[in-house]
């Protein structure tokens, strides 16, 4: 039987993850991450679509793969949160919820990065909880999936 | 054998909860989330120390009283997050991990609720997950204390 | 048989009325003030509940208190009206009529007094007409509890 | 005997009141807007001259005209209240007490009607209190008229 | 048997097309518009009422005229584009469809041509099409009249 | 005999429509609108290339590729509308006649979407005329085919 | 034998020149300055043609009247200097020297006086000099028609 | 014989002093401070009045309390120079000469604490120069009391 | 007998006038602006006192050195006009009155030269009329020397 | 024997060079700069690695790539200069030298050229000196790699 | 046996001190302020080094002169504190500590005034205190001497 | 037989180089720079001109002096470049090729050093070179004499 899915969507220099700035990201790899994920996921019920992309074009489209099979999204649109109205968009159209996470605290950092488009869109925001954050997004979206919580109102 | 404390602590108006604008905020009460909260901690091995004020002075306060013996604090500054430099520099006291929360996405809302000044000096931020929030912050609270991977450049 | 109340709810530095700067303010004390929204209210058939306070914690609780008692609240949240996000969100949970009032015309004053974070969510603001002004705001929060011509938007 | 008059002036569009924006403006038409002037300002012992104009120039004036000879202004400048700095010259030679009038809540409506070139002029604003405000501001005016407490820094 | 009628409103200066700035505006006299607008019209099905002023007064009240008789509007609101909340109120009370034509393109000259007060209200806008946008105009009205495509949510 | 060529150019999600925000966007489907354009330009005597693509990069090599070739381009940006130079200067070294065009009205919705990067390069643009717009700027296209009226600043 | 003739045409409230705001603007009334207008008109060898309107239109129509017959045009927008897109549009088609005047210094009064629409069409600008600024205004229209010195590229 | 007293009024998070940012503040407690301001005072002939408070309200009305009393007050309003009209409004109304002082150079540190609301009604001001401020501010306020050099404009 | 003294005093860069963009400045020199400014000061019974320099401090120190003598002072502070504080004070020691001299229209060029420092202090502004407008600040200084019409407030 | 290589790395449009706008970039093509680089390079000692892309994806990745195999990159980053913090960040990871270069002066251009994401983690920036910039920027890394001059903080 | 040598430099037009303004300044001329100073500096145990220059290129030199061998500086940089990068570079370059001192409160004043280039890098800020602000910041150097208590980070 | 010179005019606090701020500067003194160009503009055929002043009055005097004589120039304006339309409009004037030089990469340092007023009228600019940049500057200032490559548009 199969169980439902999560998509987990990683956005631009996200494969460099450990080797670029430890210091605002910790030394965690990508693969790291995946690992993470995937043990929450399996242990909430879910299956995993684990996805990284440094084009703003290929994000856009994996949003329109999953936008109606995925039972919620977790997003880090990294760089491109702060500058693409084209991934808003497409997160927009998603069905189940998105939870934007982001690894730093993005407040604390330029203020060029204070700004995204994305939470606007977004159901939910976890930012500065490092790869943990991304285990508190999929408990999130398994939340909301269970409790049909999710606000009605996007 | 006592238990380590977690400290949650509410800003203005968070006692109308569920009568306040519930297309915004949700129809659980604080009382309810206050449950949430004690069942989460409770789980994750803690005492739960939470508390509700419409003073920003009772809120500074509150911050100096738990910055040294709380293991960590839930914030929830609600209409203060985004006027009180006073907050935001108690906040920045506590030892402890903080991990700001916000029922609603505030990014979604008017734009003078899209500025925070506690997110400049709290670890991590959750926003828009509604009372689950307050458990995943919960739990980012446990996860830094237990792996000191909170960040060192507060 | 108890009459219908009308809160009218006083902010910060009112209680030195007639000694802080007579050219903008007059030299009416708050007493004046009291006295003249007494006569009023009785002329229209209230009962009056006068109150003033420097702490914008205790306005925000007297706004709970009355949310629901009393049939209209006219509020002048003087120097709160420009920087409290907290008196806001308050205000916004009143069930009867909200009427601002300001006893200068705070338009002609410094900049940082043109904006008003409460008019977003009064049903009508009188600013600039001195005491006198709050007469005028009993009369229509008196004119809306009778007509029910307040906008329901709100 | 003659008895002073005051000039109730309004600007463009409001010839269509009662079929413009009804969610806004309400369903009276200026025709009952100008009976409930007639009938307060009866009462208060005062004769009517009440006009509309969709023209700024024509605006300024009817201001011109009454400067000298009405007890008292009541402005509705409308649309002109935002953009016209002729009027605003124009309301500041009116030598007796200007209020200024707004049907609707101008600060819960798009940011452009927000600021006000004419409330920097006005003695007093009376905003949101639909038709009634008319009988608000009649009053103010003749107030003003009786106690002379018309501030002097104008 | 009569023809439904569209409106066509010129602005201020328009009356001197031809003659001013060949460089932005072509060498076409309004007249030369008013010929290409009637043969367009004629050849869609519709009877052309074509005016020009000067005065923002006048422009408010053709409006106000046409509101309900125009089958719908095609409005050049010139120099008064950027400047009228007047005129944007009076087009947003016209009944049919509303469609904003400037012969050049706004978006390339000085910065204060770049908002039009009027865009938000209209139903579309043809912009830099030179004498032709007004044709293009004319079938955007015809296509709304005849499929009834047009936005509800104005 | 061949006949000269018209690219009619999609940016990101558009491959949605119909799916996205029909309030915003109505129920025409992408394929909707090119049957619309291949009607249209057949009846004006050209070929089309209708293409959509997700991809910046790939939006401006199309521009590239059609620069010299095509007798004029109808370019819909969508969301690189508002934040990609790397479009507008491909737009810019296009020969013939580039016509902007959007679906929806961008100036009545949000304020990031009031601002296009294209426009100031593009000869006209035509916004919130739905699919019907395309057929327009595909006339507008032909107009200044066969009357070099374009504007020979650009 | 006719003489050419300088326009010299007044805006908004100039009419109550020397009632209004003397400490701004002096006591002389506009018929003083008319007469030393003629005076000095005379003395260059000039018919005079001196006008002033509250309308914004009719200021528009005056300059297009007098754009090709007069030798040159002395401007006091008055209020529209600081509101008026029509009136500069109109005074760029003007073909003789255009000087712009105002009475008082525009730069020590308050801040939205001081942006000028008309000045970045205007061939000179002389302020603050009182009524002496237009005999100023009239040399400088005589210099330019005698010497051609005036710039080309407006 | 009572001597003139001075009060010292520190606000919030000053009772921290010598833990919070110690690279900010220094390693002085407010023990320390007051001292100091003790033995300075008493040199110059003072009793002090020296208070500490969270609560914003309670500044206020300590600024009520002191107002006419007090022979100056040295005044550090901490977190709420930034954000409070309240605290500012209640320093206006104190007779003797008010000195505002800051321990830490606000004009190194974040944007938002370069502007001070207080020192706009201020008689004079002291930054930077830590606990030794104080006594620099107790000596501002002598040699104003005994020259009475204080500025009239205030 | 001595006749009084107006100085003209000239900022940066004039002394290369005639050479430096003269589409700008024309191609007059400063020798011929000096030798018209000495003919009409002789015309009007003055002696001329005229001076160029490129430093900002001989500039401050020139006016202090005329502050008292001179009848009255023709500035032209070119390029510090726009960056120059202590030329704007020193301007505004000045006992005589002080006109503003720009050769070129600075409202038509860069936004940079739009903001004058100097304006704010000084009686009159001439602008755009070329070396001639020296001639016509030389007339009112003239002008407000014999008829004491120079405005009170400065 | 291998010698170190440097990466050329250009953006989009680059491939147009010498066809798009010669005013502002000249009449050399990418291949004639590729030539001067390669001849430069192989006169410092250096492998080149010269590529170009319209792809802000792929740009980020030939960074990726390139990060620790190059002695050093000259970027010239094009269009997505101004608009992207995907390839600004990574830039940053680059282990040797990053030296920005572009064509034109950016500075002299349209104000949203002016501003540059990747300059602030850049070594050094050359701007304005057209295909010959790119020699001086590979003599910049040269000089870099061969003197570790380069600042450390980046 | 030479005592330390605390050096007091001053900005343009403080020679005029005691004629200009003296609303703003009093009455007190620099040789009032020099004695005050010198008899100060004489009770604490240094020499004065007291100088004044209207040039800003003669205030970078003397602090340059003084950078090494002052105990300290105390600085009041007048008009150039608003605008001069020059003196701000070099007072970051004294290596004893930095007091800057303004005689009026900059903050009551021009908008211009309230932002100081030198605050920045100075060691502490006086202003408002008159003449006996020199007095306050000579004790401060004095005593940061005397203690080590600068910060540490400058 | 004499060799074309060029000019390298350094600007304030550069006489300090190697001492002040040596993170952002280096080590190197000016006295090593001009080594470095004397022997860079010796290797390419020319006799260098090499100055330094504190006086943006010198400097812009030095830039009148060479402005016919020099073949090029080397400009790093330091603290003027953000400050100095002065030496702005001198700069213009030079009629061989201007480059500016920032030894520091500015866009890396405070906001207030990111906008350049001479880089809109330099022909190129260096920044975050080093002292190598000077030797970068000069090979393109020999490279645009050589070739007459220099943009024609100044």
């Amino acid at each position: 039987m199969t169980r439902p899915v999560i998509a987990v969507l990683n956005g631009a220099n996200l494969n460099l993850l450990g080797e670029r700035d430890p210091a605002a990201y910790g030394r965690a790899t990508l693969a790291d991450v995946e690992s993470l994920c995937r043990r929450t996921a399996d242990e909430l019920g879910y299956d995993l679509d684990f996805r990284q992309t440094n084009h703003e074009g290929v994000l856009v489209e994996q949003l329109h793969e999953v936008r109606a099979s995925a039972a919620g999204v977790v997003l880090n649109p990294a760089a491109h949160t702060h500058t693409s109205v084209a991934v808003r968009d497409a997160a927009a159209v998603v069905k189940g919820p998105v939870i934007e996470v982001h690894l730093s605290n993005i407040h604390r950092r330029e203020p060029f990065r204070h700004h995204s488009f994305i939470s606007e869109v977004a159901d939910g925001v976890v930012a500065g909880c490092g790869p943990h954050g991304y285990a508190l997004a999929l408990r999130q979206v398994d939340h909301l999936v269970r409790t049909s919580e999710r606000s009605d109102e996007r």
